[in-house]
């Protein structure tokens, strides 16, 4: 089992909402939560603009939580060809400033994340976010959603630290 | 009609091979190429150091070039939701490229870069490089054909330069 504690950031890359969240690793027993929160893009801000916030929020967060390893929840199937063109241009920035930043990056599935967390790859949302709140000992359930998911996914990488056999 | 020289930088965002070309405006009969070619990523390059590469590249492109227009080819329909992501993450980074050095961006569908080209917005491909290499005077085809594919781009825009009113 790895020793020293971790800091991980998680980062759910959505089209208008990026949710971020990091967790404190300095145990199987002992994580908890260090922020978390939400960047919301204006809807009218389109193009090069648009990601020109994104990444400097990004970059702000990770100056601010000096992650150990940043985990990203990944998509494999959508809406349309469309969206995943505008999940891939998000994606690609936060890998983008993860990578100039010299942050090692891990990539989730939603199923990898929710086993993780609840133990069931299918489980549903709420059940998700209740069990980050409990994992993370929250008085209540992270908001908003999207840093919930984040959370999970820091945590799913957590997962990785405490069973490195398991991937 | 617009009467400033102006030099018009185009790129062909694939997800192996990033095409580029740089057309030099002077009037609607004095059109010249600056310089083309196609930045390859190697396969084996995954993530953020693909898109760090990728980032350089552009970087560099746009430094020679110093362009006073990107014209990016946009992809409206494609194989997958997994490609379209990586084509996303391309595109992203391109697009932030040229919003943090101050770059003005327009996207171009791929019918309407051909129509400009050769007034067919279903033209054959090897129609769209013959014709690209009859306006810009150049003794053979562009090569590689994605190279080809950016200057079209940039004649696309070159033409909205000429007619100000068709868009």
């Amino acid at each position: 089992m790895r020793r020293e504690p971790a800091t991980i950031l998680g980062i759910d890359p959505g089209s208008h909402v990026l949710g971020w969240g990091a967790v404190r690793w300095e145990g199987p027993q002992a994580l908890s939560a260090v922020a978390f929160g939400a960047l919301r893009v204006p809807p009218d801000l389109k193009g090069g603009a648009r990601l020109l916030m994104i990444r400097r929020g990004v970059d702000a967060i990770l100056a601010r939580i000096a992650p150990d390893a940043v985990a990203l929840e990944e998509v494999f199937y959508g809406r349309n060809f469309q969206s995943a063109l505008t999940i891939g241009e998000v994606r690609g920035v936060c890998l983008l400033a993860a990578a100039e930043g010299g942050f090692a990056t891990y990539g989730y599935s939603a199923a990898e994340v929710k086993a993780a967390v609840t133990g069931n790859g299918r489980a549903h949302k709420s059940q998700v976010t209740a069990m980050v709140a409990r994992i993370l000992r929250l008085t209540q359930p992270p908001r908003p959603a999207d840093a919930g998911d984040a959370l999970a996914c820091a945590l799913c990488h957590a997962n990785r630290l405490t069973f490195p056999a398991a991937r």
